[in-house]
């Protein structure tokens, strides 16, 4: 580890042990998980290096455009539009929250009965573990599920830089409207903070960046399509994990190289597991880094994930923005429909995540849907009952899972797929 | 059991061998807990007699209403206005939903990792046992917290008049709106439903019906200022518990001779339990009938509850509506005035509840406040650590507890709960 990162964790407030224990876990589970897979696309060694320089290059190139004036935001939610951040000459980030830290802490703060992610949001930031929530400038919030709405009331209290997104609960007229004054409120907070006023030229040229990064993400989902699958579902996965930090312009390129490294692969029947793997869905709760378990799983039992109904996977990225608009007017409410869209299990009712599982499914020829719900999520683990009912009375075979991101129940968890795996083939 | 009644269950299609089961149960809990208790105020006979006829001549009333075309609304939180119902001229229920029934059947629609209330709700649908639900021409449920907001999807299956209402997460000007449309919308479809309109008479006195209601309430809440309590905090509890179901004028002139009797009993220095009893207030969530758990261990543990910070107690029942408008429009903008206050832990922030709790101690005297939270209830038990915090803050003790309905951690709970009022001695 160099000097520099050293010093600049330090500059940043981080304790300096505890994030040194944090960046050992990262790495064993990275070489474990990751480098352990066979048949890799060789793009994927960009990722490797991201991976690699996750707290130290890019947090250095944060440091450098805050140095230049450049804001940077922290968001944990996919209804954050990047857009508006870029637009405004700031950098959104993703706030991971992928593993548990501090948790004795934490229960300080939050009842035990909160699931992993709200727990580790709140660990990173009391661990002071997490370079990229200490170089934000402003970290924002959103009303998603009762445990995210309440729990930033405490995070509000250890950080003075807690903005609060108001999001609806239903899509109706009132819940769009809501949408479109809180994203309105948004571009007030962000040109507040950066000083730049956002014009229909810089928010036309953020829509193209981000539709392009996105763009990217569909062409490598499309490929999944492909048997033999060409790439895993852990690095598709890890292309969607760092879509949320990486610089846009260089992700964008890195995707669409690894790309034409699959079409490759593809036309040579080269895959990343063998051709006629049980082909699997996964649906439900975000994955955030470094939360591998459950696709290292899958993919160590016989099965191959072809793709993620998930925020961090097609839930997230699946639509783009309309950039045609003239005014910022008309490209706020392009970015107000494209939003709209994401069908998180906050909504109710929320047809349209029954109808694109399904959806999913067809494209991507899978045998079979996993829903992954973390343990008291309750919006993801109830709707996981009408999904599997829905997937069910399709004959399309489904196994409903509750995990956190604890290693204990590895080991029934694994026998769980297999058996379910087995029933695929 | 009088044959016209069990002949009045079958025709709402109760499951008269369930439902006999649950009534066993709820009058043993009713003469184990209530009857029990000494000193009480002559006036709950009145209760005790309305607990006896609980599924009986109550619902034969509602039948007969039904019979004379008067539509029967049901509904499970405080948010849904009577008075739109009453003016419309239906009669509106709470549906209490305070006991575990059917598990096995509810685990099959919802999360075990889901409230008590909620799974109550569910097993009293599929158990067939609530006259009130299948007397109920629609039933509403409400966009409150994320555990009943996805219950409705599964309840909506089970019925065919299920209507969702719609509610904020925050107290803004969007949030307001979104309570006045949904105010609005519940309004015609109340109308629709009973081919009533609503005209200005017919809502003031609907108001006025229930402005009479809540202030027998409030005096009643007044009168537990008294050392020794007047009346037990069972005996409190059952009023609001019964204020949700009972026909309003005969419940208000009911409550109002209690209050008349305590008076007397304040005079005489007469107490439900001894002087200088420690004095309580439960702050938490709602307790519905025949939920009696927690209050009966406080009240046999050695302290009496004086006040309940809770939906079914002064959260609920607290402000007034003003009844001064002239038209339906200005009458409508009070109540949404009225409801917009109600500090339900779903709101972000929630800071009123804060005050309100410390506003009640002070008020009623209390020694400590024990903060009651139903296991999985995101918004209470997350609101609950910043609650403890405050009053901790101001040198009030705090407990906290979560619970269910089950009865096995009812040891423990008398452990705890005798230790700190021991505490506060
Ligand atoms: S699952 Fe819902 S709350 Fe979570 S990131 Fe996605 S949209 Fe946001
Ligand atoms: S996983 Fe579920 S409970 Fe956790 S933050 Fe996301 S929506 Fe909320
Ligand atoms: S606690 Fe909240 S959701 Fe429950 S009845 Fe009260 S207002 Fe409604
Ligand atoms: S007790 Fe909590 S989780 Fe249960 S219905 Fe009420 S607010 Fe929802």
């Amino acid at each position: 580890m160099s000097n520099d990162y050293v010093k600049m964790w330090k500059d940043l407030g981080l304790d300096i042990d505890a994030h040194d224990a944090l960046l050992g876990v990262l790495g064993n589970a990275y070489t474990d998980i990751y480098l352990a897979q066979k048949n890799r696309p060789e793009g994927m060694d960009y990722f490797n290096f991201v991976m690699s320089e996750v707290h130290g290059l890019r947090i250095k190139e944060l440091i450098d455009e805050k140095a230049q004036g450049r804001k940077i935001i922290g968001s944990y939610c996919v209804f954050v539009p990047e857009e508006i951040a870029l637009a405004a000459n700031a950098t959104l980030i993703g706030l991971c929250s992928g593993a548990d830290f501090a948790m004795e802490e934490v229960e300080k703060y939050l009842p035990r009965n909160t699931c992993a992610l709200i727990k580790s949001a709140m660990g990173f930031k009391l661990g002071k573990v997490c370079p990229y929530l200490e170089a934000s400038d402003m970290v924002v919030g959103e009303n998603t599920c009762d445990g995210k709405k309440k729990a930033y009331e405490s995070l509000g209290e250890l950080m003075e830089n807690l903005y609060v997104m108001d999001l609806p609960q239903m899509k109706s007229t009132q819940g769009r409207a809501l949408l479109r004054a809180e994203y309105e409120r948004f571009k007030d907070a962000v040109e507040a903070l950066t000083g730049v006023k956002i014009i229909s030229e810089s928010l036309k040229s953020a829509i193209q960046t981000v539709n392009a990064k996105r763009s990217a993400l569909h062409r490598l989902a499309k490929l999944r399509k492909a048997d033999p699958a060409p790439i895993s579902g852990l690095d598709a996965l890890l292309a969607n994990q760092v879509s949320f930090y990486d610089n846009p312009a260089r992700f964008t390129e890195s995707v669409n190289k690894i790309c034409d490294e699959l079409e490759t692969r593809i036309a040579e029947k080269k895959g990343a597991l063998p051709e006629k793997t049980p082909r699997i869905i996964v649906s439900g709760c975000p994955m955030a880094v470094p939360n591998w378990k459950f696709p290292w799983i899958v993919e160590t039992s016989g099965g191959v994930i072809v793709g993620e109904e998930s925020c961090v996977g097609e839930r997230g990225c699946r639509n783009l923005t309309d950039d045609s608009g003239e005014s910022v007017e008309q490209m706020m409410e392009a970015i107000t429909d494209r939003y709209y869209k994401v069908d998180c299990a906050i909504f109710t009712p929320n047809q349209d995540r029954l109808n694109h599982i399904t959806e999913m499914v067809e494209e991507y020829q899978a045998d079979g849907v996993i829903h992954y719900g973390l343990q008291f999520c309750q919006p993801y683990l109830m709707e996981s009952i009408p999904v599997e009912k829905a997937l069910e009375e399709k004959d399309i075979p489904t196994l409903r899972i509750e995990t956190d991101y604890g290693m204990e129940d590895v080991g029934q968890l694994k026998t769980r797929v297999e058996a379910f795996i087995e029933q695929l083939k």
